[in-house]
């Protein structure tokens, strides 16, 4: 059939399960360890934080498909299936051979895949009897995500907001309180973690490590309260394989067939979702769909840099090392990253199924200055009239520079990437860019080195 | 065939021409008239104004379908057909036995469905060879649509955008400037009616009706430049009608008959797209998708009443009386509407065909407070996961009230209403709300009498 702009599946086929890639991974991730004894998690140990049904998600290392609970397929129903996108107008903005294809995840209120994940975990915890929630958000795309989730569930929720992003984005405050949740900046007074790091620096402005130890912290000591996360963990990476389900789906109608599979990576949870369904097949040897030449593209700020400069070792989740500790790509628990305008990709880890996968060499990653990643989002948005958010651009300048090597060599190939978002909230970031302000700061090496430096001592192999 | 969710006819059902109602109302909408002579205008004389093909549009009264150009179309494919949405979740939050319907145009990055005529309107241009164009924006949503619409076409724009709004709404210049258009607070020191304002009151906050002035005039000064308008204009709702044509072959693909249509009403530009077809069913007594008794209702701010409140007058369609009069409801062309964040119904006139039909009670009007406006905002929001624009949210009041009543009387309406763009850029005025600070001034009557002793002498039969 001939390929439209935007490829919307039927209703009906919005994934029935959700797929893991952890029973087709030839090394598994590294079990979540007890700080205490380094000793792997159990799911019953993980009870006291995740509901029961997200934390048997979270350690299972044998089901590859789990059933999406209907309450959650009609909740998707309202956003889902999001849209497979060819970007015929950035192709001959490019004039380039190669094929284009997106899909889109900013076409939901929340204006980000983090819906896909807040959903399920509302309603396990909603099913479980809970009575309040908290979380951390760093950009604000989490918190709103799950803010919406919360209201549909009506369950009373606590976001702690990375405090500099919660003085420079007063409308994610807005929207966070019309959909009814309660918002602290962090570090705050309202946690032991939050006062530690308040005392030894009161103008301390946050990050999403301590957020996360606030947030942890006052779900332990709530009554029936439990704490969720909207990256990293391998129970999200499951619940946004719809992404890469649809876009399968979509490639199998459409008769499209990746060359490159591109998603930006902060903590993982989209490119982990994205490529689900396609690493599966590569790591079943089952072509068709992809072909053994497929590529599999991770994109991270420079100012981050988890998979190109991190270590692959075992690191808290959180600054506040009172988190379980996950084997992960990781620049060190208290390492900040300058200043830069994709909150969702600034925390110092990434998914341990995604950097096992990176180890054993099944993706590759690469990393872009902030500056290029803007002038690519200019050019994306005057050819698509989308938006994108920050975080997505780092997907689209990779897209465009494959693109343009097509145009070098002659070569139509097909590329897929992940849109994760608009960016609607973040106008001061593409003001920065016009304006010719933008940092372009990278840590240096020795930098890097300290806080690698600092990882726990557990058993790291 | 079961409903739904989100409906979205395939891309190749996006309609092939647009619809205009003119031939089929009985009394067809007054002509412009050139203010000096007070004579009718013919196409040839808008030409200095607007494009030459526009201008033919704006005043055929003759012809009913015009082809959509595939230039056109092409574009309309990247957010065209736009989801037509039943609202389960929000009929069961209500608890109503009504079937609630929307047709959700905020879908798109302008987040608005201002893009409709914005890409017609500047690839008219482009294929004139006009090489530059003016407009002016009071919420924003219309700059941001032109300045998406001109990047494609590569048309430079210069916007004149409200001088309140301007200052309150940063993030709307810098998606304007990231779309690479030039914007400039109204009242400016560019033009003749700017300068004369701003001697009269430096301090002046501004008004649509005087960046009207100052855009209109910029074009007429500027060498092979035109004006462009987002609504008021038999173009603009000639466009729009894509809204409606898509709605009307969702109602039939799904055996949907709607008894209640709903629109926010500023300029008309909404509600006069969304009604077209089933109002050409009404006027030629072709019942099937709707029955005799389907009710249209406009909805707008009771701060600025033109339907329930003004006068059906030939008026000014601007400040600085240098525009055609157009005869429609009018408060007067200087009437300055209370403070109110639905910045897209702040219009003193009323879409010239609107204004017929509702004379000739085709269509019925109803205005509401702003904060019962953005409770059902807040409600609507929760249930159905989607941020509406405050404009849209006078659609949404409507719909809950007439859900409300199906509740009373066990009525299972079917209802459906235009939800034209998202809120993301007002969340200002959903904190406004939340903090019990909302502003619900209505005019006086006589202020209202005021004003519209004001209106224009020329033949007003």
């Amino acid at each position: 059939m001939a390929i439209p702009y935007r490829y919307y599946l039927p209703e009906t086929e919005i994934p029935e399960k959700w797929y893991s890639l952890i029973p087709d991974m030839k090394n598994k991730p590294a079990p979540l360890l007890n700080p205490g004894t380094g000793q792997p998690l159990k799911a019953e140990e993980l009870y006291p934080i995740f509901c029961e049904e997200l934390a048997k998600q979270e350690v299972d290392n044998t089901t590859s498909y789990f059933d999406i609970p209907d309450e959650i397929r009609e909740i998707y129903k309202v956003f889902r299936p999001s849209p497979f996108c060819r970007a015929y107008n950035l192709e001959k903005v490019l004039g380039t051979p190669a094929k284009i294809y997106y899909k889109y995840e900013g076409n939901n209120t929340s204006g980000s895949h983090k819906l896909n994940s807040s959903v399920a975990q509302a309603y396990y915890a909603k099913k479980q009897g809970i009575t309040s929630l908290t979380t951390e958000t760093g950009a604000g795309q989490w918190g709103t995500a799950l803010s919406i989730a919360c209201a549909y569930f009506n369950i009373p929720l606590t976001v702690y907001m990375v405090k500099v992003s919660y003085n420079q984005k007063p409308d994610r405050k807005n929207i966070i309180h019309t959909f009814g949740a309660e918002i602290i900046a962090s570090p705050s007074d309202t946690t032991d973690a939050g006062r530690a790091i308040l005392a030894a620096d009161p103008n301390n402005n946050g990050s999403l490590g301590c957020a996360i130890s606030e947030a942890v912290e006052k779900a332990v000591k709530t009554q029936n309260s439990r704490y969720v996360l909207g990256s990293v963990l391998n129970q999200v990476l499951l619940h946004q394989s719809v992404i890469g389900l649809e876009s399968y789906s979509a490639c199998e109608d459409l008769d499209v067939h990746p060359d490159i599979i591109i998603g930006c990576a902060g903590g993982g949870s989209n490119l982990g979702g994205l490529i689900a369904p396609f690493m599966r097949d590569k790591l079943r040897g089952n072509f068709g769909v992809i072909s053994k030449d497929t590529r599999f593209v991770a994109v991270e700020p420079a100012s981050c840099p988890s998979f190109t400069r991190g270590k692959f070792a075992y690191d808290f989740a959180d600054t506040g090392h009172i988190t379980p500790l996950a084997k992960m790509y990781t620049l060190g628990s208290t390492f900040i990253p300058s200043a830069n305008h994709a909150g969702g990709l600034r925390y110092h880890g990434m998914s341990p199924i995604l950097s096992q996968l990176y180890h054993d060499k099944e993706i590759e990653a690469v990393s872009y200055k902030q500056t290029d990643v803007f002038e690519a989002a200019n050019v994306f948005a005057k050819a698509e009239t989308i938006l994108p958010a920050p975080e997505s651009c780092h997907a689209i300048v990779k897209a465009i520079d494959e693109a343009k090597k097509c145009k070098e060599t002659g070569e139509a190939k097909t590329i897929l990437f992940g849109l994760t978002g608009t960016g609607f909230f973040d106008m001061k970031a593409y003001q920065s860019y016009l304006e010719g302000t933008m940092d372009d700061t990278v840590p240096t090496d020795e930098e890097i080195a300290k806080y690698v430096a600092e990882l726990p001592s557990v058993p790291q192999s």
